[in-house]
């Protein structure tokens, strides 16, 4: 326990997601430390207790989870046995090992899904061609081909057209523990987002359903909530999310990221931690997801989710040919004295997530309009 | 130069203003340096980047100034002499020296005002009882006596109501540099404070004019914006406070507590920074005082100062009998899920400010009750 009553928190892993956990973790006074794999890593750099170490370093983990009261994710990359041990240790880990699993393995969660009964596009464990094959015959060209751990962002993940196309992508070797895994490729009118906070108390909070963009694998943008989607069909993925949380007994936030076919949803990855489709919530929701996250896995009473305004715009900002970030700020600040933005101190790389930009209001494509702007002087895609 | 061009800002001062700017200046990816006068002060619990050190130690705030772009301030405390010294470092300190010399001084203020034919309350530098008699003769009794120097929430100021009193309070032990300032009392109907931001290049901007109500000189409550304030009169509050912070030269953010007697504003205190009056802007404003401070003092476009809803509503939470805060969360966020909390970090200390409440919403009165509730449990004046 920290000063005056207030726990800490320990998240694993330095990225952005942890970096904007210490707003309302500040806010709420709860005691915040970073795991980092480096001292110059998005979240070390404005937080004040900082372990650096790696996370599947298991002496790192013990020592940066002596003190912490819960232990929680900026990603999905710790070993399910690591997490064993430091709730061995009497730490509690949130979500626990087992929640967790169904996030860093995809066929682990493709088969819960089915045993729980919830919708998911057709998927079958795959090793060689002829599998693949036998599964399209179902399904038909294209379908797609994943590894079940480690991918992210579009990493992973390959849409195949033919046999020899499948053939070249199970020629990539797979890292140890890792399968293939073919699924349908669901033909979608748009991809949709669901998240929700769970307590260990069995609370839950869902947040309205948004629609997200990816491009090249990689969210882009997000409309918070997903413009016409029906009150019904928003409902149907907000219950599929609270109840994958509850059968899977996820504590934190829950992503569950969907394919919309115009007719049914199917649930596409879940992300076991605040998410890129959820960065909306900071200006845009009485309570953002990472303070939400935080409330979670503390057991506090969740807070209130509704959004604040009829619209948010959340447009990524990716890496471009512009490395110095801070040279934007004197037009686009000028040029919309509303936008929200975040730059998370990473080092710019082209297509890399460096930061995101919020615009909150009545109309969303006045609202797109001006978010795809002030990303895209970011990134030096305009320059005026 | 911090990563990527992001300028580093110094804050001398580890409070709960320094505290509270982290999450604008990380979202902005602004490098953050604080100067605490211990490690375990509010700011210097959450920011990464601590200097411990006195802010009346010309050779700590060297030391710490060295590699800032720009020097701000959590209060007003620091020598006028010590900031010349950092400017001829090449330091740019804002507010300047000069500019901040009037929050530092109220006799410096109040002639300034008056210079630039702003309203204030009749004063007079008194040093004896009969300059204080021959003052009442024109105000009448009560009046006000304020040290022109050290004072803050509600210290330094008293209230008399006879020569006797008087001398009472003339018997005190002046600081070094302070005399003694006698004041008009107003007979208010109302004390509202206009803050606005302003830049080095000469861009400002003003908030919705708050109304503020003190106890024992602490600020208690604001409510944003002043109910039923006429609009003529906002704009002539709004109006002063801009004037204020141009011919003052002030950069950053400026309060200006006024007093409303029903026929007109008469100021009583400046602020050259963000100021209690102001943190209902966290939640409720497009942009916080806190971003446009750092913007601001980095002379960058400002943002949007608009309220995000009709009303917001900031409670504070003053020390009481309880000394561990976080035990009334369970109650206090589960019986108002919307709530949004804000502690500081700070030993509980009877009176002391430890953090505060904001409710946003359409009714300020039922916001008002919310925001009491929350700030009592938390004070333990009530337990339910």
């Amino acid at each position: 326990m920290d000063r005056d009553g207030a726990p800490r928190v320990g998240i694993v892993g330095g990225g952005q997601l942890a970096r904007m956990s210490a707003a309302p973790a500040a806010a709420l006074g709860i005691g915040l430390r970073v795991l980092s794999a480096s001292a110059a890593d998005s979240a070390a750099q404005v937080i004040h207790d900082v372990h650096v170490g790696d996370h599947d370093d298991l002496a790192a983990l013990r020592q940066f989870a002596t003190g912490c009261d819960v232990v929680t994710f900026d990603h999905e990359h710790v070993p399910p046995a690591h997490l064993e041990q430091l709730e061995a240790m009497g730490v509690a880990v949130r979500p626990g090992p087992s929640a967790l699993f169904h996030a860093q393995d995809k066929i682990h969660m493709r088969q819960s899904l089915t045993d729980i009964g919830v919708r998911c596009p057709r998927w079958r464990v795959v090793s060689a061609v002829d599998h693949v094959v036998d599964f399209a015959d179902e399904t038909g060209w294209p379908l797609v081909l994943k590894t079940s751990r480690g991918g992210y962002d579009g990493r992973g993940v390959w849409t195949v057209d033919s046999a020899e196309q499948a053939a070249d992508v199970l020629s990539v070797p797979l890292a140890p523990g890792s399968q293939w895994l073919a699924e349908e490729r669901i033909d979608f009118v748009q991809e949709l987002s669901a998240q929700v906070a769970r307590s260990p108390l069995g609370q839950a909070v869902a947040y309205p359903v948004v629609r997200t963009v990816q491009k090249g694998g990689i969210c882009a943008e997000v409309v918070a909530p997903a413009p016409g989607l029906a009150s019904a069909r928003a409902v149907q993925a907000q219950e599929m999310a609270l109840r994958i949380a509850g059968d899977l007994n996820v504590t934190g936030m829950l992503a569950v990221e969907m394919f919309d076919d115009g007719h049914d949803l199917f649930v596409n990855e879940l992300a076991m931690r605040p998410h890129n489709s959820g960065h909306w919530s900071i200006e845009g929701a009485v309570t953002s997801q990472f303070e939400n996250h935080l409330r979670a896995v503390l057991d506090l009473p969740l807070g209130n989710p509704a959004a604040i305004a009829p619209y948010s715009v959340m447009v990524n900002i990716l890496g471009g040919d512009v490395g110095d970030l801070y040279s934007a700020y004197r037009h686009v600040l000028a040029r919309d004295p509303a936008v929200k933005v975040h730059l998370y101190g990473k080092q710019v790389r082209p297509g890399r997530k460096v930061g995101h930009v919020t615009v909150v209001g009545d109309d969303y494509e006045e609202l797109l309009r001006r978010g795809r702007h002030a990303a895209d002087y970011f990134a030096g895609v305009i320059d005026e």
